[in-house]
């Protein structure tokens, strides 16, 4: 290796594919062929903060290389099976450990960590691949006739423990079969899929609609506008019913915001919302199912807006700030000045702009000399990037605002140079995960929502809580925004692989998302994970309301049972730092 | 009058404030001292196409001047009556038969046509003026407890019998002292009023922030963004609860766009929406409580968005097509080109188009005649009219691009002059119904939602029924906007003052609205009037959970009872115009 030559030791990460059915091909993240190691500078860094030296980094452990060859045996019967079969397929029923625990546990850190340490539980005893809406409505049916509970797998990228099937019964995998493109208009730009379509299909799609779509009468390009980090490994349906974000949220709007129509199958029949796009006949039916995490019912067809794509209009552009409050205040008055919103629009709290320096290559060359002698000080400055689009002169008066803006506020252009290196490398982050678990270290992500006014005191609470663990790096950056608010994404890094101590410090960061008046979450949803703060953070009347829906569509318990959204959770495990 | 010299007849139309207390104090629209006529040339329209003659114009009927001096017995006990003066004061607790009638009754042509033929019904026992949003909590515990009916009345313009008090029991006027501003935040930009503010105090306040908000630290000028055709006489709590649209929601969006959040006081105790501009934490309560039209809760506070007040930015204009179609196709292409949207845009049918350019003073101008003879014929031409605002170079960019498509499309700039002219008198086409109404001519609109593959389906069978009526006309317009659809605003004016005939002219209306696949409201609501035709629209399973919220908010069925969203009107009422 070249780089160990030249700047001493460098770990020898693992960089083969996982072997076939191994726990690794579980946990690992992504495309089997794609790796991304910290590199040398992180390596530094990281090795200085955790207080680690190479010798830590010379023997890989718990790499989960092992085959899944447990035999955990099926609770459902013979004749159970023989029905399901029925309904989609000897080919689409699967009863396989492996299978079963590949569509149970998902991206969560305790995942990753149980997956490591070979912890197989919680298994649906049956995997199907169903092909149709239909075969789906003639699964809740059955199930609920049966009273077997009914789990749905989309890209397994959750990271709340939302496809865990933890009352054991069936699930249903729906990016196997159930991926096709239904309907298509150009003249109210929609597109309807089944749910099980994953983002760069459905995204390749539109992007060549004139050949795609030429059946449906496409003539245009366009583009869905939803790329959240997980785009990659992540299904429309999973997008809808965990209300996920695109990166480019701040122009295309939440998923929420992107779905035209939906239909549901229930245990009490199938929901269909309507096709306007706004009317004034009752409370909306769309934001009513949206959201309830696959607890009320099953999304089976999705109607989505698009967008004309027009990649050729976007105008980059990058500032250095001072510091976070400039930077917090810049972004604030951009959402709010009318003048049409950015497309990614990202700013970095000081200490993951050093990461972002330090990962676009930035860090000691001339500017990062030049800004440090114009008083942007390493550890105090703060970085915006992003970029708009749509309409050309519409997107280029979007920058030129922003630009007005910032300079007003101390911001120094660093050009769109590190906007262009943050998108190409826009959804590899994850990757990183792997090899950090190698050697012990965990690599976890936890987000909220927050308003304009109660961002500092969320921002300043959290990443106290975060950093009051020694030895532990704490990242947070904002890149959903709007007039009101925004997200706030927090990343944290520590030497930690025991799950019990793991998971008392992702309780107590929850604790305090909470404590300081945050949304427990943005657009990661609450699954199961989140489950225990749910109550707490809605309040007792709305979780009512919540519940009664619960009740009306799935009387029996059967739809994603175990805890989700704290539905069936008892009273004692649920959380409540606030009122403690 | 010089007019009428200069013309020939022209009706003596009824200039006097209505007499206090009179039937027409309650159903005459507006400012006492405002009133609008036909003008010379729409009575010479009206005569033509209605067969009338000066002659039917020489005396006028059923003008409601009487007094409302009938007694309607109360049927609440005096202890009750004593207990709500407890909670209110007594000044607050009204009995009389003219403030019963005055808060049961709304715009709706029904109304108009029983108050002139003197017919009062379904009166509440009694009227409250509640002051605080603690009143209100315990006025809904106390009715809950007692099984009383509880009804809300605002502004007094709806337009769907949606505040009759069918039921009777108690009604509270929240305009009368539940209008204040309880808090205000400049850095989120979100005002939070009682929701019996009405609209112009609403606006005064923002648009002199500095001022009226100093306590809060306001700096700057702010507006609501939302201006419906009643905005004079509605509030706030109406707004939100029927999930109305202002004239500039293609900019600023419909009502619920604009709410932040929300509180309501429900028979099973209080509701509090979350603060954050968008979360992930379950299905959204702020839209499972609005269009509910007061059958849940009573809505108390109202935290809105606010934007910056930029009048001077507006870029005005107005283009003439040859035809609906390529007015239609200029439209969706404007609201699908990603370039911001106009705030105002309007695209009138040929008939209303017709209209527009007499009431704009265009007709039989040297522009007229140019119009013709480049080949924008009268009768077929179709005029655009709006503005765009926000950022200046964004607003102007709108404009510029408007342009470009609607010259493509075969667009004549007519300039900004009648969208000057719309502006100036945008609140006052309501006055003409009185003077119309004084000669036995009634004129009612009916509004739908539509998507662009559906619109010239609904457009084209809602108006052949419309005109299939003898002497009878039929306007249409769009007004409201978005990517994938619009709203269709059909005005229709006709001989007519018989009650009967008129509800079965009106139901054949609806009938076709929902045949032809609109939704039966985008923002008037559904309210007691068009319930018969909600279960159908929206579809059973549907029209199942928004009962089981109605069953979970109010067991007894005390809010807003008698029909009001179909939730106790029996299935023979029901109508299903698809199905039958």
């Amino acid at each position: 290796m070249a780089n160990k030559k030249k700047s001493g030791f460098y770990p020898d990460w693992y960089r083969e594919e996982a072997p076939k059915n191994s726990y690794r091909s579980i946990f690992k993240w992504g495309d089997p062929n794609e790796y991304k190691a910290p590199s040398r500078q992180l390596y530094k860094l990281m090795k200085n903060v955790f207080e680690m030296t190479d010798d830590d980094f010379k023997e890989k452990q718990e790499m989960g290389l092992d085959t899944v060859d447990i035999d955990v045996p099926v609770n459902l019967s013979d004749d159970i099976i023989k029905e399901l079969k029925a309904i989609v397929g000897a080919d689409n029923v699967k009863t396989d450990t492996y299978t079963r625990l590949r569509v149970s546990y998902g991206k969560t850190m305790i995942d990753l960590m149980r997956l490591r340490k070979k912890i197989v539980e919680n298994l649906p005893d049956v995997v199907l691949y169903p092909s149709s809406k239909e075969e789906i409505e003639k699964i809740v049916v059955f199930c609920n006739d049966k009273k077997i509970p009914l789990y749905v797998f989309g890209g397994g990228s959750s990271v709340t423990r939302g496809t865990e099937a933890i009352c054991g019964g069936i699930s249903l995998d729906l990016g196997q079969n159930f991926n096709k493109v239904i309907d298509f208009s150009e003249t109210r730009q929609t597109i309807t899929v089944e749910s099980g379509i994953f983002g760069p299909a459905l995204e390749k799609i539109l992007n060549n609609a004139p050949e795609t779509l030429k059946q449906f009468g496409a003539t245009r390009a366009y583009t869905c506008g939803h790329f959240p980090q997980s785009y990659e490994f992540s299904t429309v349906g999973g997008w809808v019913v965990t209300k996920g974000a695109g990166q480019n949220s701040t122009y295309y709007g939440k998923i929420e915001d992107i779905v035209f129509s939906q239909e549901y199958a229930t245990p009490v029949g199938n929901i269909k919302t309507d096709e306007y796009p706004r009317c004034a006949t009752g409370p909306s039916m769309d934001h009513i199912m949206m959201g309830a995490e696959g607890t009320y019912g099953i999304l089976t067809h999705v109607t989505l807006r698009v967008f004309r794509y027009v990649p050729e209009n976007r105008c980059r552009f990058g500032f250095m700030f001072k510091d976070w409050k400039s930077a917090v205040e810049t972004a604030r008055e951009v959402m709010q000045m009318e003048a049409g919103n950015p497309s990614i629009f990202r700013i970095s709290d000081p200490t993951e702009t050093q990461y972002g320096l330090n990962l676009y290559g930035i860090t000691d060359t001339i500017l990062d000399t030049f800004l440090e002698v114009m008083g942007y000080k390493d550890g105090e400055r703060v970085m915006m990037l992003g970029f708009s689009e749509g309409e050309k002169n519409f997107a280029k008066n979007v920058r030129k605002q922003i630009k007005k803006v910032a300079k007003k506020n101390g911001g120094f252009s660093i050009t769109g140079y590190a906007s262009s290196k943050w998108e190409t490398g826009r959804f590899r982050d994850p990757y990183l995960r792997e090899d950090m678990g190698d050697y012990g270290l965990m690599l976890d992500t936890l987000e909220c929502a927050v308003n304009w006014d109660n961002l500092q005191q969320v921002y300043e609470g959290v990443r106290a809580y975060c950093e009051s663990r020694p030895n532990t790096i704490c990242l947070c950056h904002m890149s959903h925004l709007y007039p009101q608010g925004t997200n706030l994404y927090f990343i944290f890094e520590a030497k930690m692989n025991d799950i019990d101590e793991y998971l008392t410090y992702q309780g107590g960061i929850m604790d305090n998302i909470q404590k300081y008046g945050a949304a427990m979450s943005h657009h990661h949803g609450i699954g199961k994970m989140t489950a225990p703060w749910f109550e707490a953070q809605v309040g007792k009347n709305n979780f009512e309301v919540f519940k009664t829906l619960k009740q009306h569509f799935d009387p029996n318990n059967i739809m994603n049972p175990g805890g989700t959204m704290a539905f069936d959770l008892p009273e004692d495990q649920k959380r409540d730092f606030i009122n403690k």
